[in-house]
């Protein structure tokens, strides 16, 4: 996507430090290109442009930076410019970047933040990893249902200016506890005298904020919500989750799917801020362990030395054999657990989903023995026997592959495991094991090698 | 997730026909979940229970139907009925099912639609697949610059009640065009005696109707947006795209990749809604290339028959050779495809990613070659010079995988091809093939073989 703004000509401002122009510039953008603008100076300048930004401005921009620039702005102000911006932040914005930042930085932070704010913050800060809790933000607006109409547009006129959202205001009673949802429309569709308590909406979709957050995307993508109440076990409403953090969420976790099921630890940063030993830790256990097993498929081979001893040629063909079977096992392992991801498909489909897919193991794996034993009767001839065992070969590995490519997902599923590990990795050194088994016993049999 | 609602209670009043109370309940639900408990029911009774639905609801539950619900409704009812259901649907929702029916239903449906319904829905069907076109609809409030905050108020208490969303308003001249735009945050905050020229924002983040559906997805994730206005090239506003839609489509692009990752043609359905037929269909055609690949991966082992008719044990550990360097490829394959598709890795990046990955393959290399190491002097007693061989084969699969793995998805990104075919299956493929010569060249050297 290209930028909205003229990068090239920014930078030149500051080169020639034409910096009043710059401030001009700079007010009229949205608080996201200029922190792109920002991350390109470097740490002296970003310093130098953060100080000529208003202060709303500021705070806005700041949030979108990134850690390293935070970092860097932090321990380059004043007590009383960090106050300002802290106590400005929204809290989960704040929470955010308290949780990466190192220790000694996080602490003048916090001594700097409001009594208030620290509590709140320091609360924010346990909820577990990936909860609705660790998502949700403290700014919304609360109204009474006694409140009418026109008192509630007075709240909201006076209150509603650093709410995260205003769109959807919730309904309290006098110890917190969530009575309703109201929406700015449904307020600006009722007369003024109109009282909150007729036209709230009662049946409030919420999470509770040790909920896992997979499940709070869930809710947003069913309801097409803009915002989620979130609530303790005791039903009290601590915060709200907004649209635009699901939108992070979201594609944080396909991020973290497409890793496991590609073998690797899930990493916390973008790939290129990723240190190279990072890269390397996340990717050696998974390639440890697959090594292990397909060791044993070695293991297996070494089984039946004899009869590629006897027939080499018979060694050419493993390839192409483990390579379908892991390929067609893939294939089913990727549309289960990303059906399985997105709540399409539950453990109790699964005799729906193995029937299917042995129905699809059968028509494929016709089609592949099919071209096969043409391609093989045309190089091979007169080896009609080597070419039945190596198409029969290719024909039970395929189903067998479609068929354990669905189980084990569904299986992980069952035993409370992540189903990504069952994924193409995983399933391919699997099959491989089994295809080399059913090659070799049916080479045994039909080449009388045994 | 669990359901809102007491499905088995509400399946049991239908039952024993307790409509009088049915109604009762559904009136007070949530149209997602009156859509999903008709799902439930055989096609006669979800007529019953769609007609008791007061009409405005009606609408909305029919929305969120499944297509073959939706058909089956419109089968079911009247002109009169069908015609209010069609005004009432949001054009971006009729046109999605129209889209998906059968040319006769489609035919009924647009004779009962308005002339203005009917002009807007055939304007909308003929925007490409996957562009902002497809995603936007047309019920949006347009507000006139001249007028005040109050006058604005007023238009939308009186025409905000059917817009897909009144919380962003767009601001347009006298032949459509886009002058800006002002939320009702912004109406909320100011005096209602402000003109709306005075508090609009003129820099519009907005989309042209043949922008690829990605890089709106791209623009609501950077500028945590809640709608983006679409205009065609003549800078005229036609139309919005809403939040709610952006993450229905994030979802189906992840799903997408991942299908295509795992060597499929992407499915229109989800997986428990498509044929079997279908499925195969969408997984033959790579299984085919692919299978055709490994053959050449064959045909080198058949050049090398020599080597394992004389040292039949080297074929034991061809498995753990070509399964580690698919894997190793793989996770970085994986890792830069999905990279590029978030926007974070660019082609320019390329030299910085190749430099990353051969550190990354360096150690993880050293790190497999050694457990390997071990293991063979154990298990292999006398056999150094095989033990070194496959160790040195491992090293150099494992750093050529990993450099092949990043730099094919960027080669494919160059040629404007789509980098997700360059995934697992297809690195595994050609990993393969490097692998086996790389190890037997080594063991004809180191071993004499030759």
């Amino acid at each position: 996507m290209k930028d909205n703004f003229d990068m090239e000509y920014l930078l030149e401002l500051v080169e020639t430090r034409q910096f009043r122009r710059l401030k001009e510039l700079l007010i009229e953008m949205n608080e996201v290109d200029v922190a792109s603008f920002m991350e390109e100076l470097d740490s002296e300048k970003t310093v130098v442009v953060f100080r000529m930004l208003p202060k709303e401005l500021a705070t806005d921009v700041f949030a979108c930076l990134s850690l390293e620039n935070q970092q860097h702005i932090i321990n380059s102000i004043t007590d009383v410019e960090l106050r300002g911006i802290i106590e400005d932040l929204f809290v989960d914005d704040a929470v955010d970047m308290l949780e990466e930042l190192p220790a000694s930085v996080v602490k003048r932070v916090l001594q700097n933040a409001s009594p208030d704010t620290r509590k709140l913050i320091n609360q924010f800060l346990q909820y577990p990893e990936n909860s609705a809790g660790s998502i949700m933000t403290a700014e919304y607006v609360g109204l009474k249902k006694t409140m009418t109409v026109e008192e509630a547009f007075a709240y909201i006129r006076k209150h509603g200016v650093d709410k995260e959202t205003i769109y959807t205001c919730y309904v309290m009673d006098g110890v917190r506890r969530l009575e309703g949802v109201v929406t700015v429309k449904d307020l600006l569709m009722n007369p003024y005298d109109t009282r909150i308590e007729d036209i709230m909406d009662t049946h409030v979709i919420k999470a509770v904020t040790t909920e896992d957050q997979e499940d709070v995307v869930e809710s947003f993508h069913k309801y097409d919500l803009l915002s989620l109440p979130v609530v303790d076990h005791e039903e009290r409403l601590v915060g709200i989750v907004t649209v635009d953090d699901i939108v992070d969420v979201m594609e944080q976790e396909a991020t973290e799917d497409f890793e496991k099921m590609a073998a690797m630890v899930p990493s916390e940063k973008p790939y290129l801020k990723t240190g190279v030993f990072q890269l390397a830790k996340n990717r050696i256990v998974w390639l440890l362990v697959l090594m292990i097993s397909s060791m044993i498929t070695g293991g297996i081979l070494g089984k039946y030395e004899n009869a590629f001893a006897i027939i080499p040629l018979l060694v050419t063909f493993i390839p192409m054999l483990t390579d379908t079977g892991g390929n067609a096992g893939s294939q089913s392992s990727t549309l289960i657990i990303r059906g399985m991801a997105v709540g399409e498909i539950e453990p109790r489909d699964v005799f729906r989903v193995v029937w299917k897919e042995l129905r699809v193991g059968a028509m494929v794996g016709v089609v592949l023995g099919a071209v096969n034993y043409i391609r093989l009767v045309i190089m091979y001839p007169g080896n009609e026997m080597i070419c039945l065992t190596v198409v029969l070969s290719l024909f039970v590995t395929v189903v067998l592959a479609k068929t354990i490519g669905c189980v084990l997902p569904i299986a992980a599923k069952v035993c409370r495991m992540d189903p990504a590990i069952m994924a193409a990795p995983l399933i391919t050194t699997i099959v491989d094991a089994f295809s080399l088994v059913i090659y070799f016993q049916l080479a045994c049999r039909l080449l009388n090698l045994a």
